[in-house]
């Protein structure tokens, strides 16, 4: 019997990825880059057991049973078996996987990068495999490569038919740039939801202008915002983020149908990230919206209680919830907005709730292997603890 | 002394103009090409008075005495008499020019091409201009030029840098294609409005996919819908118009920071567009957005009073309405959505008021010159009729 439990971070992209050229072994038409978030606050929680006495290979996902048979997951298995070393007896054994993400419920927050970068990492413990695993994890979920290292990641789209050249690798880590935190504002959302597999399927389909932006915008962009990273460069950082999170919705627009993910309170964040900037004179504050209305906003550490008294001021918290629930994660100094700030801002011109909550958090390193059996979240008998 | 009247139509464009090459002389980057719509429901009225009377130039607008000041304007005049036979005594003469819209108020309805347009029409009246006067309209609001003809109009954007070659010509007349209607749904809106002017000039600046858009997409879409009108082929029409609405405001979205014109009542507009084709099997109904909230949907005749009744089941008319003010211009006859519709729609799903009111109206004809003295908006001392 064998048994690891590892915790996996998400990652947020600031050149965002958007449009497979393959389909099957996940393989994207540009490469993309991200900051890999604190596993404190957001992260997939998986323990795998491996035993000669498992009947069965079991899933359970977020306490319930699933089946295996996801083409995806499926793939994943099979990369990770064809990587082992033929002799280990393990390869015989059957699994039981338990996943769990404690991630705020019904946030909107993609969990699929964080779930599959921890299945991986996982799964490379326990049959022992060396060597670069991001095109393991990209095979379940694309952005899920970039979250097997911490710091700074960059996916690079490779250009082999096979894909071993489409991997992650670390640009920066951690440590690089300890001072950059991350809000991300949690936006109420009544829109039926698009999902981001079948929506860059249509992109690549429909739009006009996605090979414009895969092929000569982001190359360019990729250069140009690993460099503002290595030279902790945050205005030049900002302006390409946004930038680049502007494109990708840019693109998702000019597919038919458009798959629009930012809604009203998601370009009233906007607008006031831009207005904040304005007053400072310089990119304080940049955002990044994924495939969703939630914005991510990253800003140095000296910013956020400052910014944070803007966004208080600009939105109202939902009624129902106390502030600790309200802004979670890092704790924070409450601030009052300054006057000369108030003058530029419309104070509570949201209806309260349209900010469900806030997660102050920060860049995090990568997926980190569990050794205390406290935490296992299967019984030696491959069966969830609480179940 | 001598008095002209003019009323002049709005145009919505199916392949935008967004972007200048020249902002003084309004050249733009790339053609576009509209429809007008029929004066009988939106249009700019305007009276000139020349006389030797008149002490010095006035101008009224909608009521309010207004500067003639702006640079717009004088270029518009200083086109015309640069254009004037020298010998006319009327050169020496000022003038007295007052012009009305009749747009629903509040309506956010772009109103500077029909003033321009109405503007440019009656001076050339007045002046006895003769040959191309498009280009003049250009220089006082660049999508006026295309206000000048009726029917479907182009405006090539010219390669000289005067901009002699920046002109409107009529692709075919209205008597062409009859049966196409126009349905404008007035959208509430409370964002603060971005300038079209500014908002083009920060995309020229900024957006990297502007470029592309302009010399690659817009030509072959000119072409394409061109002919597609020729053919009076809907389908593609309607597939290129919704096409080119949506890259258009990926545009917007692509600049920094972002001109967002649509809002999630638009987009909520878009959704039932697209949920309609998509039961009807082919494109019935091609939505466009201009600048602003506002959809304006083009759909041929056999097809509007269904989709109306499937737009009064999804959104609530505002609850202090009548019908008649609700649904403005052509008569329809409402109707009860039919059983197999509901089931592909959502009732009532917007809170009442999300649309303001509806304007059914067609294409139509370009400016038309006013005989009847009753109809002049001056008196034979230049003064407005109703001050």
């Amino acid at each position: 019997m064998k048994i690891v439990t590892v915790e996996a971070p998400v990652n947020i992209a600031v050149i965002k990825y958007w449009g497979k050229r393959d389909e099957e072994l996940i393989l994207p038409i540009n490469d993309s880059l991200s900051a890999t978030l604190s596993t404190d606050f957001m992260c997939a929680k998986t323990t795998i057991l491996a035993s000669p006495l498992l009947k069965e290979d079991v899933f359970w996902l977020n306490g319930k049973q699933q089946s295996l048979d996801n083409p995806r997951l499926q793939n994943c298995l099979k990369e990770i078996k064809r990587r082992t070393n033929l002799e280990s007896p393990i390869l015989n054994w059957n699994i039981s996987i338990c996943s769990i993400n404690n991630f705020p419920t019904a946030a909107g927050l993609a969990s699929s990068a964080a779930g599959y970068a921890g299945l991986v990492a996982a799964l490379a413990a326990l049959y022992n495999i060396e060597g670069d695993i991001t095109g393991v994890a990209r095979v379940g979920s694309g952005s899920a490569c970039r979250s097997l290292y911490g710091g700074w990641v960059q996916w690079n789209k490779g250009i082999t038919s096979t894909g071993e050249d489409s991997i992650a690798h670390q640009i920066a880590p951690l440590s690089h740039w300890p001072e950059m935190k991350v809000l991300i504002l949690v936006v109420n959302d009544e829109r039926k939801k698009y999902s981001s597999t079948s929506g860059m399927k249509k992109s690549v389909e429909t739009s006009e202008l996605l090979p414009f932006r895969a092929n000569t915008v982001v190359p360019k962009r990729i250069e140009a915002i690993k460099e503002a990273i290595l030279k902790k460069d945050f205005e030049t950082f900002a302006e390409i983020t946004m930038k680049d999170s502007n494109s990708f919705h840019a693109i998702c627009l000019d597919t038919l149908p458009p798959c629009v993910y930012m809604n009203d309170v998601s370009h009233a964040i906007v607008d006031v990230v831009h207005q904040y900037n304005a007053i400072k004179n310089s990119h304080k504050v940049a955002y990044t919206f994924d495939a969703g209305p939630n914005a991510c906003l990253f800003l140095l550490e000296s910013e956020v209680d400052e910014f944070l008294s803007v966004i208080n001021y600009v939105f109202q918290p939902p009624t129902d919830l106390k502030t600790l629930e309200y802004i979670r994660g890092i704790k924070t100094e409450p601030k009052i907005i300054k006057d000369e700030l108030k003058l530029s801002f419309e104070p509570k011109q949201q209806k309260p709730g349209f900010l469900k909550f806030i997660i102050h958090t920060t860049v995090g390193n990568g997926p980190r292997i569990i050794e205390d059996p406290e935490n296992h979240l299967l019984t030696n008998e491959g069966l969830p603890k609480d179940l």
